[in-house]
């Protein structure tokens, strides 16, 4: 936990209330429009880009600037806002496209807001499930308003782990590699597609490590915050040469030698 | 889609009546409980046995024998009602229970009824999200009323495909190499450790195929009937010396010929 000024603490609780209200009205839409017919703006051979990402982002935006007309906003669509904001919002309007876009009902919003550097509110919002993860300042991370912590399993046979593929050749190479070493160890495997929920269940207890070669910033914002926030622990490494993370994020506890993570 | 005779629609309908009754008030227990301490009864390596378990097995028998006290059932949890019965309910009370013991959003509720060995009726119940899979007589499968079709992806490119894991060194080996062979080929890979989700997720077009290679037939009664309704296909090969099946299931169109699952 975070131990910040009265100061922060009170400037996170005012950036909380406009997370909050961002992601609800996000998600409001998303849920409304699950199920529909998509349109597909951008076809990758792994990944998919549609029109509800932007509709979700100019909402998220809309509601943050109508509160904070001066601050940054940082999102998998673009920039807006003042470029000189000592507030910056780093938002992931639709965390799990490809599962939106194919009906899979397992996506989220996004959102953490940062001050000089420093993560002061995290929240991610799965609209199907109506559950809303929330962290800021030094409260307790939260599900619906009850606290919540990482699990406390150490050992691998009684963990369920999360592998995220990446997009590249030599992330899914990398991902296939963890997928055969820990199947056979640990009691399950999962691949969901969405890091920012896969972050937020290994913060409540859910699961017990996430791992993934290539993710964005956007992605993981407001899920770091909250796994640290729960007793968690993420080690990030920069991939050069991109703005991708290597993460392997766990519940602080689990034994994770094994895997030789670094080769 | 099958061609039943009048009498057996209107039995299919009755027994349809019942099957969701049952599902719902097992459901309505597996969402008051979840993410409620766990009693584990039976603990394996890659599997867990809980109580709830048992409680929804014995709600869904109490409430199938209130209505049809001559027939029989057959469950993960054993077999119920009369042993000479002509019509045989086929339920897994808790499909995922690894995922509700943990606190993963993700399981649900499979009944299935079957007349002289046909599938009349096949119901299958996420509670958390409320999702009721229905499917009975010549009626089209439905998710919330609404039918639903497979999808109509025959490109392996575009395609989401779910693996399950099985619990013997074979089964998991085999699931490696189908994870192996599908990561780089497919758009997502999904591990996610419901079955009966599975086969109403290619049901409904949600993912485009669902491979296992140890399978009880509670898993997937309700869910084959559902898929083949919906305009699936499904192959079933019994394994030797076992009572468990190796399972294919796709949207009747996807092109796995590259998959050589006979080897």
């Amino acid at each position: 936990m975070s131990h910040l000024s009265p100061e922060l603490c009170a400037l996170s609780a005012q950036l909380a209330r406009t997370a909050v209200d961002a992601a609800l009205v996000a998600g409001d839409l998303l849920r409304r429009n699950f199920g529909e017919p998509v349109v597909v703006s951008e076809e990758k051979t792994y990944d998919l880009k549609i029109e509800t990402d932007k509709r979700c982002q100019d909402l998220i935006s809309r509601t943050i600037l109508a509160d904070f007309p001066d601050h940054r906003i940082l999102g998998e669509e673009g920039q807006e806002g003042s470029p000189t904001g000592t507030i910056e919002w780093i938002v992931d309007p639709l965390d799990g496209t490809v599962n939106f876009t194919y009906g899979i009902p397992h996506f989220c919003t996004s959102i953490a807001a940062r001050y000089e550097g420093q993560t002061l509110v995290g929240v991610i919002y799965d609209p199907i499930r109506q559950e809303l993860f929330t962290v800021e300042g030094n409260r307790s991370p939260r599900l619906n308003g009850k606290p919540i912590t990482s699990s406390g399993r150490a050992r691998l046979s009684e963990s369920i782990c999360v592998v995220g593929f990446s997009r590249s050749r030599a992330g899914i190479d990398q991902g296939l590699r963890l997928v055969q070493y820990l199947v056979p160890r640990v009691r399950k495997v999962r691949l969901t597609g969405s890091a920012a929920l896969d972050l937020a269940y290994v913060a409540s207890g859910r699961i017990d490590a996430y791992l993934e070669q290539e993710i964005h910033l956007w992605d993981i914002a407001a899920g770091v915050l909250l796994l640290q926030s729960a007793g968690g622990t993420i080690h990030q490494f920069p991939n050069a040469g991109s703005d991708t993370f290597r993460v392997t994020a766990t519940n602080g506890v689990l034994d994770l030698s094994g895997l030789r993570l670094e080769e």
